[in-house]
C-alpha cells in the first residue's frame, strides 16, 4: 500500500503546540501515513482572533508552496474557518482540511447534537460564525468558552485544564443537548481521551479528526474541486511581492 | 496494527448489488481491514421508497443483532437516510454509518456545494429531506433524478448508465452550481473513477467514503454517543415477536 | 351526510392506551364519523425510540393494508415522524395522520409559537428532528422533556402525571416563549382539558386534532399526492415476505 | 351536536367574490355549522397590495367586534397574510383564521411540498414573504404568479382562467417538484375539483380549508393563545376615533 | 448642496414621545437636512399590538398622500414592522424607513450579533417575527422584554427607566451573546447616549439611525423598487372611501 | 459641522480602480466629509479569489495601522467578505466598512429581495458564501456572474461592459425576483447611474453606500463593539514580524 505524506501545519509559532498536535497525530495515524509537522515560522505564538488569522497565512501558504509537490494533502492545525485553508484550496488540488471542520463532520457521524468547547470567549462569536459558514448549524447545540487563553492549556497543569472543559462540556451536554462535544482548539488534542472517560460521550479531536480525513481522501482518491470556489490562482501582475508567493502568480 | 472487521450491509435482496458494493469497498479499505458484506435475507430486490425502507429494515436490525460483538463498525448501503441505521445505532455503540451522510460529509472537504446524482423522481424529494435531516442543506446544490430505475444500474449497459449520468451531472455542475458530485445509489459505486474523469470534479462514491469514515472513528476509538437520540433499548414488554429483536428487549 | 370511517392504529401493543387514545378520539369526533381503534398485535407496549418505531412498522402496515379499502382516512396515533406514516401513505392514497404533525399544525392557528411537553429525555432530541422534518422550526419555543416513562402515564396517579405536565409547560411559557402548549406522547391524551385550565394558554392533543384534520380531509376530497414523495409502490420481485406486504409487492 | 357559527368576512368590497366564497364554504361544511358571509363594506373591490390590505382593515375590525359574542370562529377570506387576522385575534380568543395559513397547513399532509399558484406578479413577493412568516418555507416548493388580475377570475370565462391556471401548475410540479397546488386567491375558490382532475395532484383550496379548520378548533375547545403576541388590547387613551373601534379601547 | 426634506411621522397620537423622537432626528442630522415631524391624528396613544398597528395606519398614510409630493423621504418612527411602512412604499417611491429595520441594518455594521431591548412582552414574539421578516435572524442574539409599558418610558423617571434597560441590556450582553442593543422603542430615543456609557458597547437608537439611512439614501438618489412588492398602487373602483385615500385610487 | 476624515482603502494595487472608487465617494459625500483614498502598495493588481484576498491583507492592514489615529472610519473597497475587514476592526474601534455587506444593506431598504450581479464565476460562490455570512441568504434573489474578468472592467469599453451588466441583471429581475441590483465589484462603481436609468430598477453601488453608511455611524457616535467578535488584539510575542504589524502586537 501507497505511503501517504501528510504535511500537518500549525499556523501559529509555538513549536510547543506543534509537538502537541504532532502527537495526536502520530497516535492516530495509519502505519503507512507519514506525518511532517511544521510550523509557521512567522507571527504570534497563539491565533486568538482575525489579525492573528491574518498575519499567520503568508507563512502558512509558502510552506504550501514549498511543499505542495511533496506531500499528499495538508492539515491546517488551527481550531477555526482559518482563511488559510481556502486559500491553500487555490494554490494546490491535493486535499486542504482545517481541523475545525474535520471535528465537526466527525461528530455528525456520532451524535445528533455537538457542542465545541473553546477557549477564550472571542472564539464563542467567531466559532458560531464558522459553524454557520460550514452549513452546519442544524448540528450544533452550542459553542461554549472554556473562559481559557489558548496558551492556558501549557501553562497550566493538565488536571487544571482537564477540569475546567470537563466543567463546561457537563453543561453543554445538560443544558445544550450536546450528544458530542468538539475540543475547540489544536492545543487541547491531548485531552480527549481522558474527557471521554470522565464524560461518557465522544469527544472529538480536531487534528486526529483531520489526519483521518486525509488518508481517507487520498485513499478514494479524492482532490479539491476546481470549478467553483477553489479555481487555480490566475497570473497577473503583482506588486511588491517576492518569494513563493511571488511565484505562484507565475 | 489491529485487523479492523467492517460489515457492510444491503438492505435490499439483490446480492448482485452486494457484489457491487463489496468491490468498491475492496478497492479502497486500508490492508488492515477486513470487510464482510452481507446481503439482506428479507425484503426487496431494490430500495426505491418508505416501504421498501421498511420491510427491509427487519431483516438489517436481525444482521446487527447477530454481528454486533463481532464486528467493529457497520456500514448501511442504502442511499438515503435509511432508518435502519438510527435504529441500529441504539442497538449498539459502535459506529454504524449511512452510505448516504457519509458521501455528503465527504463531499464537504471538496468543494463548496455538492449535487445528488440520483435514480427515480421519487428519491429527489426523499433525498432533498434527507439532505435536510442531516443539516446539509446550505450545502447541497441540488438533487437531480436521472429518471433510471435502480435495477436499470444492472439492466442497461455501463456505457448508458454513464451517460445518463454525466449528463444530469453536467446539468447540476452548470445550472446549479454544484462543485462536487454524490452518486445516490449505491448500486452507482462502480461509476465514480471514469465520471470523475470525464467531468473533471470529484465524484464521490458512498460506500467507499462510508469505509474510510468507519476505519477512521475506529483508529480514533470513538463510537455513538448513548446520551441522547441513541440510547441504549429499554427492556420492555413484548408481543409477538421472537428472534435476535426478542432478545434486544431483553 | 356521508358517515366518515376513521381508522385510529395504536402502534403499540399496549391496549390499554389504545383505549385513552380512543376515548380522546370519541369526544371531539363528528356526529358522522366512525371511530375504529385497533392495537398492534407485535412489538413492545411502547414506542420509546427507532428501534420501537421500526419493529412497530410492519404491524402497522399489515393492518393499513387490510384496511385501505374499508376505510376513509388512518391516523397513526405515535406522538412523533413514525416511519409507519410516510410508508403507509404509499400504500393508500387516503389521507395518512400522525399525530404529533396534526397537533404542530393546529398549534400554528393558536399562538406564535407552540413547545411540545413530552416524557423521556431520548424524545427530546427526537421530536426536534421531527419539527425540523414537518418544516415548522421557526413556530417551535421548544421540546421539552418532562422525566416521565411512556408507561408512566400509566402507572403513575393522574394527578401526578398532570402535576409533572404544568410545571413543565410553565417553564416553556416562561422560559422559552411558548404560547400553545402540545402534548407530546399519545398516552398523555386525557390531560389537556385540565391543563388548559390551570395554564390559561391552549393545549393540544394529537389524537384529538388528527381526528379533526382527517374529518376535515375528507371532506373537502382531498388525499395523499402521488406524483413524488408517495408515489405508489412498484411492483418488484421480494424475499422471504408473506401476507399483506407480500401482496402490496404486487 | 352543537351548531357552530362561522362568520365569513370578504375584506374587499366585492360582493360577487363573497358569493363565490360562500359557495365554497358551503360545499365543505358540517351540517351542523352555519356560515355567515358578509362583505367588507369600506375600501377597494379587490386586495391587491398593502395599501389594500391597510384600507380593508378598518372594515373587518369593525365586522369582527360586532360579531364577536355572537360567532364561534372567523375566517378572513384574503389569500394573504392579511394583518386583519393578527389584529382580529387581539379582539376576540375564538379563532380567527386566515385562508391562506388554512391552506398551507392543510397541504402539509398531503405531499412534501406545495406550490401557491396566485394572480398578480405582485403577489409573487408578498406570499413568499407571508410563508416564511406562518414558518412554512421548507415546505414551499414555489410562488407562482399566473399573471391574471383578481377582477381577471371574473371578467374572463371560467375555462380560460382554468387554463392559465392549470400551465402555471403543471409547471410548478414539473420544474418545482410541487406535490400539491394551492390556489393564492380567494377568488379562485370555485376552480379547485376541476384541477384535481386535470392534474392529477391535490388542489387545496384556502377558504373550504379555512371552514374544516375553524370547525375542528370549535369541536376541540381550542382558541388563540392570550399570552403573548395576541394579548387583549389593553385600554387606553385614543384620538379622532368612533364607533366599535373606540369601545374597543374601552 | 441641496436641502434634504425629511418627514418623521409618529404613528401613535403622544405628541410628547413626538417631541422626544424629534429631539433624536435634530441631533444627528446634517446641517443640510430639514426634519418636520408630525403626530398621527388618529387613534392611540402608544402603539403596544397589531389592533394599534392597524387603526394607526389610515392616518399615516394620509399624512404621506399629502407630503409625498413635497418630502424627500419618510421616516415612521415605530419601532415594529408597521404595516404603514410597505404600504406607504406604495404610495411613493422616495424612501420610506421604518426604524427598527434602520437600527437592525446598523447594528448589523457594528458587531456579529444584536440584541432588542423592548417594553411589553408582547413586543417580543412580535418583534421576534419583525427580525424574521427583515432577514436578519442569524444575526440577532435575542429580543428581551424590560417589562416597561411605553408609556411608562414616559411616566417614570428617566433613572428608573435607564436603571431597567442597563439590567435588561447586561442580560443580553453575558447570557445571549450580544454585542450591540437596540432600544426597541421609538420613545426610548432619549437614552442610548447614557446606555452607551454604562454598558460599554454601541447602543442603536431607531429613530436616529432611520435619519442617517433617509439621509444617505437621498444623497446616492436611490428610491424604492417599484417592479416587485411595492408596484404602484392600482386604480380601482372603491367603496365608502373619501380624503386622500380616495385620491390614491385614482 | 465636524469634519469626517475616510479613508477609502482598495485593497488591490491597481492605481486606477482607486480612481474609479474615489469619483463614486467624491460624489455622494458630504459636505463636511473628507475622502482620502489610497492604493495598497502590495499584492495583485485585482482581488479574484482566497489568495488575493489573503496576500492583500497584510498591505491593508498596515495602513490601517498608520492611520487609525487620524481618520474617523475606514472603508475597505473590495467587493467581498474581505478578510480584512473584520481584522481591522480589532485594531481599531473606528467603523470599518466593507462595500459589500454596505450595499447589501443598503439594498434592504429599497426592495424584497436583492441579487449581486458581479465578475468572474468564481466570485458567484464566494459571494454566496458572504451573504450567508452576513445573514441576508433570505434578502438575496440571486447571486450572478457576469462572466466578465476584474479587469475586463477597465480593459473593455464602457458601453460593452455596460451591456454585458445589464443582460445579466435583466435576467435576475425576470427569473430571480430581484426588486434591487447591487453591483458586485469595485471597478463597477461608474455604472450604477447608467444601469438605473436603463433598468427601471435601484442600483446599488458599494463604494457610495459605504460611504454614506460611515458617515452615518461617524454623525451617531457609534463603533465597533468590542465585548465579541473584535475584541482589541492581546499583546503576544510574535515572531518574524516587524513595522506596524509587530507593533500592533504591543
Amino acid at each position: 500500500m501507497a505511503i501517504v505524506k501528510l504535511m500537518l501545519i500549525n499556523p501559529n509559532t509555538n513549536a510547543q503546540m506543534t509537538r502537541t498536535i504532532e502527537e495526536s497525530a502520530l497516535l492516530c495515524k495509519s502505519s503507512t501515513t507519514e506525518i511532517k509537522a511544521v510550523t509557521n515560522s512567522t507571527g504570534p505564538v497563539s491565533i486568538e482572533g482575525h489579525v492573528d488569522e491574518m498575519v499567520s497565512t503568508p507563512g502558512v501558504l509558502e510552506i504550501i508552496m514549498g511543499a505542495r509537490e511533496i506531500y499528499d494533502a495538508f492539515i491546517i492545525a488551527c481550531y477555526s474557518n482559518h482563511p488559510a485553508i481556502n486559500a491553500a484550496r487555490e494554490l494546490t488540488a491535493k486535499p486542504v482540511i482545517g481541523i475545525c471542520e474535520a471535528s465537526l463532520l466527525t461528530a455528525c457521524l456520532l451524535g445528533h447534537r455537538f457542542s465545541i468547547v473553546t477557549t477564550s470567549p472571542r472564539w464563542q462569536p467567531m466559532l458560531e460564525e464558522a459553524v454557520r459558514v460550514f452549513g452546519l448549524e442544524a448540528r450544533c447545540a452550542s459553542v461554549r468558552s472554556s473562559g481559557l487563553a489558548v496558551l492556558d492549556l501549557e501553562r497550566l497543569g493538565a488536571a487544571e485544564v482537564e477540569d475546567v472543559l470537563e466543567r463546561e462540556s457537563r453543561k453543554a451536554i445538560a443544558e445544550d443537548g450536546a450528544e458530542v462535544i468538539c475540543l475547540g482548539c489544536a492545543g487541547m488534542a491531548g485531552f480527549s481521551q481522558r474527557l471521554r472517560q470522565s464524560l461518557g460521550v465522544p469527544v472529538v479531536d480536531g487534528v486526529a479528526s483531520a489526519v483521518k480525513m486525509a488518508e481517507g481522501l487520498y485513499a478514494l482518491g479524492l482532490q479539491t474541486s476546481k470549478v467553483g470556489m477553489f479555481r487555480p490562482l490566475e497570473p497577473r501582475k503583482v506588486i511588491n511581492m517576492n518569494g513563493p508567493m511571488l511565484e505562484a502568480y507565475g
